[in-house]
């Protein structure tokens, strides 16, 4: 079986032993073990449209994941293939400011229910401007998140383990130190312990960092746990962070906010707001996102920033094609009104359905 | 003076104004104090090429620091311009490897001299992944950097102040707290202290990162003393990381390493090297790059990864757009044998020193 699959895949896989070399690459070694060694390689490709992928070996594939989310319309998805296309004809570069950019802003606001947005690179830098914000305004230093969350790659967020006397998350990955982690405090998600554990440390506590559903664990809906999380963090002037990388404009168009209700203080957002260009998002409330600029003030007379800001940069934030890219996903989805999504959730529910049952048939 | 300025980029202005509430922007209040108020705005831009920026006051302007160091041709520039274009018909999503990426390790790896070469979203996380992977395979914790560096925006080095006993990195932007700089150490750049520390701490230390020529005083080219560091890091088990996002593929072919005829442990890239997309590339010796992905092993044998992984992602590393820009760009480069580097180099040179006499003259 295992010669078979990989026989199928020769030029990928000579692909990823001839490029070793040269190309560091974590994927290349994903769930290795050395019964399942001669599968272990990535697939080649540089041929992609709608749900399909083509290898180097010229196998198609159906792609469930999309991108790893990050193309919800399907690969090389014309409407935004013309949108960069057109693009590449006005600016494509950084320096001045996009004008795409506030307009981007204006509609995410609209979508999300947020009232300010800021534009990174990646969900990687969303999150960790997101922490470092709520830090900023709360003044306070620690954060709780949990288990099962993926939360990119931030190195405050990187252990699965915890200090089971203190919940002070412990480290675990090479690289990633224990002083780094030491304001980070790691809990079961659901679990009523985190929620003592707020409350008894309110005066430390900055934020609550939460992917409301955990895409490593999608049936889990603890919608009444965020309920409880949303009063306790609203309580005790703590940020509450809804990290929607993943479901942001794709559980709904309101996102996790929306399905379960709930206001978040910070939401960051990623993968398919970015139309398949590279985005991380943050957005939320003034009160917080105003850390990032110093909040409202105007010309023509005394008004000045009104908060301290902390630091953030980056080169390539608001690139002119991820804004083009981004607002044409948005007006696509605001033109269906939130009907594509549902009809992709009945679709993928029917689709996961059939698969199950087949799957226990065969078993 | 400041009215009549201001009354050229009415439109970026209103725009700074009217976005201000949804945008949360910091380059809107850079530099921000009362009296320069009616100049604290971006220009607004959604049209450029070569030299040239165009606002939405339709005002031109010669970019100077073309694109943050992003373009090293010029905006707009036609020749990636229509590898982007041709790049579009075939994938421009994530998902498998594109092909594209392999190569542009193996040419990297040629011109920058190093061994191994990962790709990743921006500067930021390449500096991020650099120290990590330093941090993993020395088994120490503390890091070195200088005073004037500018290294992105990862939380553990964004500070300007130090405890000056213990030369520990002291917080002092609002949301980068005291436990996250606890294992920076902050020196002069240049000192003959930092270079007495890292001998006296070497059991500790696990990387000196540097920027060998820094953005914020590039007429200061301290060759002796980076000779120095290199002498001391390699004899104590140190990487020696250079951050090479603003001087790579720009001072020169082979950016510092070159430029001094010194070989770091672990380069970082970005900018330039891109074409204009965005990128962050981690490039280096095989012991640290090995770190990522656990180093060289083969089919058909029993050879396994040889080391222990830490982890790294991103949805968004090596988007085939960037690793298409990116090979251009080089190919470009590669084309004029760095000769249009020194050129650029020759011209900026008269460039400044055009300017100065002007200034001298007019004070």
């Amino acid at each position: 079986m295992i010669n078979k699959l990989s026989q199928k895949n020769l030029l990928s896989k000579k692909h990823t032993q001839d490029y070793r070399q040269y190309l560091a690459l974590n994927r290349n070694v994903a769930g290795f073990n050395l019964k399942k060694k001669e599968l272990i390689y990535t697939l080649v490709s540089d041929k992609s449209k709608g749900a399909y992928v083509w290898d180097i070996d010229n196998n198609k594939y159906i792609d469930l994941t999309m991108g790893f989310g990050s193309i919800l319309f399907g690969h090389n998805y014309g409407p935004i293939r013309k949108e960069l296309e057109l693009q590449l004809t006005k600016s494509w570069s950084v320096g001045p400011i996009s004008p795409l950019a506030g307009k981007l802003a204006v509609e995410i606001s609209k979508v999300t229910n947020t009232e300010r947005v800021a534009f990174f690179n990646s969900g990687t830098e969303a999150v960790m401007v997101a922490l470092r914000i709520a830090k900023a305004v709360t003044n306070k230093k620690y954060f709780v998140f949990f288990k099962g969350a993926y939360h990119g790659t931030f190195d405050t967020l990187l252990t699965l383990k915890k200090d089971l006397k203190t919940n002070i998350a412990k480290a675990s990955i090479p690289g990633i130190t224990q002083s780094i982690l030491n304001e980070s405090f790691l809990f079961e998600y659901g679990s009523e312990e985190a929620i003592s554990f707020i409350q008894e440390n309110k005066e430390k506590i900055a934020a609550v960092l939460v992917e409301p559903v955990q895409s490593r664990n999608p049936s889990f809906q603890p919608k009444s746990f965020l309920q409880k999380l949303r009063n306790v963090t609203l309580e005790n002037e703590i940020a509450l962070i809804f990290d929607e990388v993943i479901t942001g404009f794709r559980i709904q168009m309101g996102g996790c906010q929306e399905y379960f209700n709930i206001e978040a203080d910070i939401v960051t957002y990623g993968k398919v707001i970015g139309g398949g260009l590279p985005i991380g998002i943050v957005a939320g409330k003034s009160k917080y996102l105003d850390a990032l600029d110093g909040g409202a003030w105007q010309y023509g007379d005394d008004s000045i920033p009104q908060i301290k800001s902390t630091f953030v940069a980056g080169t390539f934030c608001h690139h002119p094609l991820a804004m083009a890219a981004s607002l044409k996903t948005l007006e696509i989805l605001n033109l269906s009104n939130g009907e594509l999504l549902q009809e992709l959730n009945n679709t993928t529910t029917a689709f996961c359905e059939r698969m199950n049952a087949f799957f226990y048939k065969t078993v």
